[in-house]
């Protein structure tokens, strides 16, 4: 069962070890228009279960979905001076639709804050109408040059939440809420990903936005990825839109809209945080497949001591398949298992069989014991469970060991060649952001020395996280 | 509570009042782009119910879901030369993006049978391969010149399937599965619309296939509507992709392609099947909520025992909402909750508390019980049961008492005025259909007299369902 041929290791060239996963694993592939990308059924079942976990979530925090349309008039964007200026360059655009030429070229949505701006405007009336939380699943285009799947495509999957409130207050707490009990909980909670969540400065800022809060990941490379935004739009877009409420006072001011999003991008982060060079490892409370009970070989009771194991752990509530393929050697089925990266492995043979024992293989420690037949659904809820937990710990440990603390931007660049650095902000600044991006380095976000995410970029005191990124 | 200003009657308008439950019922707008549509939360809700219901069905017939993208090079359109012809005219073509012109214009998927083509090809290798089975859940457009908001929008929502099968015989019963056993069962059991399943005509075929199925509906007005199509793709995809695969005698040969698809029109369908004059009727397994158990005023204990109604209903698996809203007039929200056809409504006021007992509205046979409260559960539990059958029995009665017998092309010309012809297919052939649709008529489907589907259209002693359509 050597594994030499089936990756290249992360150490070698982690961008190839990438493309490797993605293409053995079946998740992926390049689609035929540039930057755009196949999910195969292996990825897709994984971004499925993300939407599951993160649309419980979402409904939780009171917003609604809906759906609206892929096509957006040019002039729509056109309304809000920084996000028109901040998406024009990677704009598709339909001029020729039904056999002719339109007379306003359409632009294919980028992200939807404006046709959401023009309808909620028609929906509010009265404060009576507040908080209007709304959410879609959707794809959206933003042209790339240098595509990668799940990371970087011109086309991609997501929840997009756009939220209309009646003062400051209740928008900034709502982003806040979304950024900490959908995003960040769920990101730890299932996929065992523990992200920083934390403001943006003014120069990382989404095009239009008053404040951008961010979930930070470090990959197994030492750079960082967004896995998700939360927005404070302030009244920028209630004014391009009009989007005002009859107040108590009979007054009509401006409201206050969110709006916040994850993406196909989880994937991607997924991949490099837990995978190693075996391949995928999927935290348990995310996978679809949590147990594949494995025919090694043909033999009497093969067959039905596995058909019985699989009905015990899904009558126990696991998620199990059954791999029943003995005509395929053994060892390239486990390779193909450890590629996807199926927390639990079930080995049965003949002999165990007659042993009344099987072999209970986790991916993630990478043990394999020999379990009595009756404990079998006891290990592998044991199992499950403390490798979700194991997961989260060494992405924690990992994370941690590849952050160093700084005092200048020199010091910084070079951290950020192996992880990240933490900086005064006070030492870093509009100037420190431009002698960073020399070196291709960012601020990842900005946190108060107690963890804590800020109210403002203007705060005193604050710490930036510094690093590379995807 | 006068309904006369709610909504236009069906038989004074019934367009009208299409479109008059779509705008009151919330259920979406027409987009600012010609032709689209934003679906609003309670519309959104209907149709994130029918995705789960036909998802479970569609992962029970062995189909994984994946996801291609949105943009299809135009030169994988033009390879097969009917698909080319009947898309061309309604495509939507992206040529600028990314700040420059493309050389090679990017057409907005109508549907994916090339793209996903393309990749099959390369992913099939052997017989081993096969049935390969896909499923996409995706937005697709076609240009639409009369658009019609669920029933004809430029843009829509739908799930796609595209299979790979060694053999014609094994193509052809995976495509009438998929019409027998996931459309037709979920329509009939899960919406209560009793479809009709049939074969279309040559002259109705979906662009490019070998045989189209259709699952038909007659709508509320008599018109037909088709709800959903499974198609036999012979080998024409195969040719014009290259699907080929090793067989076990060592040859290659062309394999054998379905496609088949079910969209928001179905949103449409509901509507015309089960609306009347005061809105919407939701069948109860369909419904996202199924009880509203509303405070007609505020009053002593009246908040608790709504309180105590929601939990136990809940508790006993039934989906249930709150309406607390007393500061709004009870006749404005009785309205409401007719109009949106939620299936019962439990009414609570002060008088109720004392009484002990509340009053169960059913929306769909329009009873009003007053009902003990230690009886409520299984009187909801008994209702929603027997009104999910009672809409599809008056579904059905209503489909044949507006169909009828005939035998020439002038009856069923006359028939369609109304409601639906039976008429043998012998009777019509292509010169009939040309003759019918100079009246916009059209042959709906092909049954055999036992009202069984076809093998092919060929076949003796066929009947034609015949009728306007939308």
């Amino acid at each position: 069962m050597s594994r030499a041929a089936v990756l290249t290791s992360q150490v070698s060239d982690f961008p190839r070890w990438y493309q490797d996963v993605v293409a053995k694993a079946q998740l992926a592939d390049n689609g035929p228009v540039r930057g755009t990308m196949v999910i195969r059924p292996y990825g897709y079942a994984i971004w499925e279960r993300m939407q599951a976990e993160l649309d419980a979530r979402i409904k939780d925090a009171g917003a609604q979905n809906a759906y609206f349309p892929l096509f957006i008039p040019e002039s729509y964007l056109q309304r809000e001076a920084e996000h028109v200026e901040g998406f024009s360059p990677e704009l598709a655009v339909v001029t020729h639709a039904g056999g002719k030429d339109l007379e306003e070229p359409i632009v294919v949505r980028p992200t939807s804050e404006t046709i959401f701006g023009e309808y909620m405007a028609k929906w509010v009336q009265s404060y009576r109408d507040l908080p209007l939380l709304l959410n879609q699943w959707a794809n959206v285009v933003r042209w790339e040059l240098r595509p990668r799947v799940f990371l970087r495509t011109s086309e991609f999957l997501w929840q997009e939440g756009h939220t209309v409130h009646a003062t400051q207050a209740d928008a900034a707490a709502y982003a806040r809420r979304i950024l900490h009990e959908t995003y960040a909980a769920m990101m730890v909670d299932v996929l065992a990903i523990p992200v920083i969540p934390g403001i943006k400065t003014p120069k990382e800022r989404f095009a239009g936005a008053a404040h951008t809060l961010t979930c930070e990941a470090m990959m197994r490379d030492g750079k960082a990825l967004q896995m998700g935004t939360s927005h404070e739009m302030g009244q920028n877009f209630a004014r391009a839109f009009d989007i005002r409420f009859l107040d108590a006072e009979g007054e009509r001011p401006y409201a206050w809209t969110t709006s916040w999003g994850a993406s196909t991008r989880m994937v991607g982060g997924l991949i490099m945080t837990h995978g190693d060079d075996s391949g995928l490892r999927i935290p348990p409370r995310l996978a679809a497949t949590q147990v594949v009970v494995t025919m090694v070989k043909a033999g009497e009771g093969v067959a039905e001591l596995a058909g019985t194991l699989v009905d015990d752990l899904r009558a126990a509530g696991v998620r199990v398949a059954l791999d029943d393929q003995v005509a395929v050697a053994y060892g390239r089925r486990a390779v193909d298992w450890e590629l996807k990266g199926v927390p639990v492995r079930i080995e049965i043979g003949p002999r165990d069989v007659t042993a009344g024992t099987v072999t209970v293989v986790r991916r993630i420690p990478g043990t394999k014991t020999p379990t009595p037949v009756a404990g079998v659904v006891a290990a592998v809820e044991e199992a499950l469970s403390a490798d979700q937990a194991a997961l989260l710990r060494e992405a924690e440990e990992f994370r941690d060991s590849r952050t160093v603390d700084v005092a200048t931007i020199d010091e910084a660049t070079e951290a950020a060649g192996s992880g990240w650095a933490r900086i005064p902000w006070a030492a870093v600044g509009e100037e420190g952001e431009a002698r960073l991006a020399e070196s291709a380095v960012t601020v990842r976000c900005l946190l108060r020395p107690d963890g804590s995410v800020p109210e403002a970029e203007d705060e005193p005191d604050l710490i930036a996280i510094v690093g590379r990124s995807y």
